[in-house]
């Protein structure tokens, strides 16, 4: 085993095995194996450590996830039926970016629609990856504040109940493992662990 | 808009527009359209708010996460090329369940995989579902301590190199959006919220 100090940024990280590494896969050849209204498959065949192995990554556009608060510290929560686990769940409200759109514009516009609530103050928290390991979809989270109540605008299949929910409980929630949904824990532990909420 | 108070656990939580929820989409009809060597696709036609609506959801076994710390604080990452990314990002080590296996035992077993360091206490963090909105996959998360060095195995395909992080370093990254794998977010956020780190 080779070990070495960096010299960078990550001043205090100790590498091992750093010759080991492949830091690409070239790709032999690719071809989309599937394509639904949400994601489509696009299938890889790549040079690995090994040899040659298949990459399947679903590809998503990415979208926004709002961490909505009222002037008296409660978050804004959403309790909808999720056909993947065939149960209803207890999220912050995110949508879908539309092509090509600014992932803050996708977060008003996605706020207002779902919720009915415009936010006046929307500020980036931290972008992340849900699921590195095969899929490139890429959330943006916002805090929105100074919220103005309008009317909610829902797709014609999606059915949404609203809930606010303090902060203190919502921290519990997660703790608790009540609150399993991968946006919500992230936005509120976060916002929690950057002195927002 | 009704409004009522849950007299339940949520006692805190004022709930908006509690009519309008469907809690069930029926299926009317589901195929397996895709099948690859790490998740399966199974379109769903459902009964919706607003109709018939296709929910396509990825089938993937889940698995475990493991935030191994060293007796001096520091936190044991990867490094690695993730095809869906086109760039190798850091990680906490993770592993897929073996049909039928107990999560705990899938961390152990992967973390002396992937990394070669035994674990001699194993503790349940928290469990989540990465992209509830169209995937199955439930991740658990443990908090791996006395470890013990043996032997790297990794899957012919893998090519991972292994970094020990601080603790607050780890923060650090996280809050200036440098690690941006939910894995990672969510374990290290949430055992530090646990005094766990």
């Amino acid at each position: 085993m080779s070990l070495r100090e960096s010299s960078t940024l990550f001043n205090t990280i100790i590498y091992e095995q750093v010759n080991k590494v492949a830091f690409e896969e070239k790709t032999i050849s690719s071809s989309i194996v599937y394509e639904g209204p949400v994601f489509r498959v696009r299938k890889h065949i790549v040079d690995s450590a090994g040899g040659q192995s298949v990459r399947d990554i679903v590809e998503h556009t990415g979208g926004a996830i709002m961490v909505a608060v009222s002037e008296d510290g409660k978050i804004l929560m959403e309790r909808q039926f999720r056909k993947a686990l065939e149960r209803e769940i207890l999220e912050l409200p995110a949508g879908k970016a539309d092509p090509g759109e600014e992932p803050i514009v996708t977060a008003s516009r996605e706020l207002s629609e779902e919720t009915g609530y415009i936010p006046q103050d929307v500020k980036h928290l931290v972008s992340y990856y849900p699921t590195c390991g095969y899929s490139n979809e890429h959330l943006h989270i916002f805090i929105c504040k100074d919220l103005v109540k309008g009317e909610q605008h829902l797709d014609s299949d999606e059915s949404i109940d609203l809930e606010w929910i303090d902060t203190e409980t919502c921290i519990d929630l997660i703790m608790k493992g009540e609150i399993q949904d991968s946006k919500t824990i992230i936005g509120i532990l976060f916002a929690r662990q950057a002195g927002e909420i």
